[in-house]
C-alpha cells in the first residue's frame, strides 16, 4: 500500500507499506549487486548510513551462488542479515548489458553467463521464480531495456512484448505467492515503462501499464546514453500517465542533480551504482561539489570530507588519512569513501523529504544545485 | 614501567605503563603496516575487537606517506585515530627483507625504495627521528635481521653491529626525547636480540643489551625459516638473560601454538601478520583448527564461523554468506575474516592472561592445543 503524504508541486512525499517496514519516499535504494555493497560495506553498516531499501541484482546472484542456494538459507533477508525491504531487479538489464550472445525470443531472452560461459534462458517467468527464491520484498518485471539509440521502428514491437512479457510477470507472481513453499507470499511486483525517448510510446505504454494495477511502476531504459534534458523531458511527459497511488521509480538514476530534477518531476524511487563506484575510485560527494581525494592539495589536510557530517569517516577521519590510504590501496580507503557516499545520498534524501513536507522543495532544490555548482 | 602481575611456571602476567594507557601482557599487537589494518579494518573497528596495540611499520610510512607529513598531522595516533598505544618497529627488517640492492655499512644501510626505486640511507640515527616524527608509544631498536641460514661467522660480526647500532639509537632517542619540538617526548624504546639459532651468541648479547637499561627487550630474527622447535629452543635459551623487570617481545611470532609455546618460556608481546593476511585469503581460525571457507562444504552453512564467538563476523553472519562474498570477491568477505580472525587472536590472548592469573595456564595451554589439532 502506497500513499502520498504531502505534495508540493509536482514532488511527492510518501509512505509504501511493505512486510519489512514502510519505506519513506523519496527514497534512494543502496545497490549491493551481489548482497553486498562493493566496498566493504555490511548490513550492519546500512543501519548506521541510514538506508531504507536494499537492491540486489537477480541476474548476478542467479549465477552466483544461485537463486536455489539463497532460498535454501531462507531468502535473502536472511541470507545477507537484513530486516528492511530490498529490491530485486528483473535481471533483464544485466541479460542485456553483461550476458554475452544473447538471442531475443517471444518466450524470452537466451544467453550466455558472463561467469562461466554457460547457456542460460530468462523469460518472464523464469525471472519471478529467481526473484521468488531470492524473497525480495519488491521483485521487477522482465522487461527488455532497448539500447539509447534504438530506432523507432525497433522501439514499438520492442515495448508491445514487454507489454505481454508483463502479463506473464503477473501471473506468475500470482502463482508463486499463492504457492506453500514460498518464502515472501506478499512479495510485490513493479511494472516497468519502456519506449526509448519516443513520448508518444512511452505514454502509451504508460496507460497500458496502468491498467494492470500493479504494486509500483518504475520508469526504464533511461540513463543509458540520452542527454541529461532528454531524460528529463521524458520523465515530465511520462509521469502524469502513470498510476498517482502507486509509487514511481526512475530506474538507474543518478547524479544528486538528477535526483532532484526527478523528484521535482514526481518520482519516488531511485538506485544508481554512482556513490559506490565513485566512492572506491576516491571520488566524494559534498554539498559543494564532488572532490577527488588523490588531489594532491588534500595531503595534509585535516579537516573531514565534509564538515558537520555525520557519516562513519567524517565523524573521525581526516582527508588527509584517508588520501594516504588510497593512495596505498587500502581497502579502508575505499571504504571510508563508499560510506560517506552513501551516507551523503540518503541523507539527501532525507533534507528531500522534509522539504517537500514543509513545502520548501523549490527553494531547497536551487540551494542545493547552487552549492553543487561551488568550489569545493 | 612494567611490572609482573602474577607468575605460572614461567608464564609472566604483566602490565605495562604508557603514556597512552596501560598495556595488559600477554599481548597480541595487530599490525596495520601502512596506519590501517589490511582488510578495510579500522582504528574504530579495532576498539570493537579488543586490540590493545597498533603496529605500524616504519620503512612503509617513511616511504609512503611519509614520516615528515605523519608528524605534521600530528603524529600517528592522530592521523589514524588511535589513542592507546603505537609500537613502530625500526624499518631493519622491512629494509633486508623489501627493500632493493642493500649496501650494510657501520654507519647504517643504503637501499632504494621498493615503491619507487629511489635511493635511501637508514642508520640508528635516522631511525630513530623516523620513529620519533611518527611519534609512536614505544620506538624498536635499529638492528640488522641476518638470514635465518647465515653462518656463525656471519653472524657474530652483524651481532657486534647491531650493539653498537643499539648504543647510538639510545644515544638518539634520548636527543630527540629531550626535544622541543617532539611530539611524544616519551618515546619508549626496546632493543632486540640477534644471533640467529646460536645460543651462544644470543645468551652473551642479551647480557650485553640488558646492561643498558631500556624500556623492553624484543627477540629477532626468529621465524624466519628456521623450525618451530629451533625457535622454542632459542626463546628458552635467551628470555633467562633478558631483564625480568623489562617486558620482552618475540617479533613476527606466530601461529596461535606458536604462542602459547613462547608464553609458557616467559614473553610477553607478540605480533604477526597471520590473522590478517590468512583472513584475506578466507582461512579462519576457530578453537576447532583453522577452516578454508573457500570450501564446497560451507555453501549452505548457516553457522557463522565459530559458535559463540562474538566478533562482528560471528555475531551476525553465516559461513554461507562469508564465503559467497569471497567466491564473489567482495571485500567485505575479507573484512569479515580478518575481523574475526584478529578477535580471535585478542581473545586468545585474553584468556591466556586469566589463565595465567588463575595458576593454570599448562592446563589451559594443553586444552588449547588439543583442540587446534582436532577436526573442526
Amino acid at each position: 500500500m502506497y500513499k502520498v503524504i504531502t505534495t508540493d508541486g509536482n514532488a511527492k512525499r510518501g509512505e509504501l507499506v511493505t512486510p519489512h517496514g514502510n519505506i519513506q519516499t523519496p527514497v534512494f535504494m543502496n545497490v549491493g549487486t551481489v548482497a553486498a555493497i562493493k566496498g566493504a560495506v555490511s548490513t550492519e553498516d546500512l543501519q548506521t548510513i541510514g538506508t531504507q531499501v536494499q537492491l540486489s541484482n537477480t541476474y548476478h546472484l542467479h549465477v552466483r551462488p544461485g537463486d536455489k542456494i539463497v532460498k535454501q538459507m531462507g531468502g535473502l533477508h536472511k541470507f545477507m542479515v537484513w530486516d528492511k525491504p530490498i529490491l530485486t531487479d528483473s535481471g533483464g538489464f544485466q541479460v542485456f548489458s553483461l550476458a554475452g550472445l544473447r538471442k531475443i525470443k517471444e518466450e524470452g531472452v537466451y544467453f550466455s553467463s558472463h561467469v562461466d560461459g554457460r547457456k542460460i534462458f530468462m523469460g518472464p517467468e523464469e525471472s519471478m521464480q529467481i526473484q521468488s527464491n531470492l524473497a525480495s520484498t519488491i521483485a521487477m518485471a522482465f522487461d527488455e531495456c532497448p539500447p539509447s539509440k534504438a530506432e523507432k521502428s525497433y522501439i514499438q514491437p520492442s515495448v508491445d512484448r514487454t507489454t505481454r512479457w508483463l502479463e506473464r510477470c503477473k501471473n506468475e507472481m500470482n502463482r508463486l505467492n499463492s504457492m506453500e513453499d514460498t518464502i515472501n507470499k506478499k512479495q510485490m511486483l513493479f511494472g516497468i515503462n519502456q519506449g526509448g525517448i519516443f513520448e508518444d510510446i512511452r505514454i502509451e505504454h504508460a496507460k497500458r501499464i496502468s491498467e494492470m494495477d500493479l504494486d509500483g511502476y518504475a520508469i526504464g531504459g533511461l540513463a543509458v546514453g540520452e542527454s541529461h534534458d532528454e531524460m528529463y523531458r521524458i520523465i515530465e511527459a511520462t509521469v502524469p500517465y502513470l498510476p498517482q497511488n502507486k509509487p514511481t521509480y526512475l530506474m538507474g538514476v543518478g547524479t544528486p542533480a538528477n535526483i532532484l530534477e526527478a523528484v521535482e518531476r514526481g518520482v519516488d524511487f531511485f538506485d544508481c551504482v554512482y556513490p559506490s563506484r565513485n566512492g572506491r575510485h576516491g571520488h566524494v560527494y559534498t554539498n559543494h561539489g564532488k572532490l577527488n581525494l588523490f588531489n594532491a592539495k588534500y595531503e595534509t589536510d585535516s579537516e573531514p570530507i565534509e564538515s558537520g557530517c555525520k557519516c562513519p569517516a567524517c565523524s573521525k577521519y581526516s582527508r588527509a588519512y584517508i588520501r594516504h590510504l588510497l593512495k596505498a590501496k587500502e581497502m579502508l580507503g575505499m571504504r571510508f569513501c563508499v560510506l560517506h557516499n552513501l551516507y551523503f545520498y540518503n541523507n539527501m534524501m532525507d533534507e528531500i523529504r522534509t522539504a517537500i513536507s514543509e513545502h520548501r522543495f523549490a527553494e531547497y532544490k536551487k540551494a542545493k544545485l547552487d552549492g553543487f555548482n561551488s568550489e569545493a
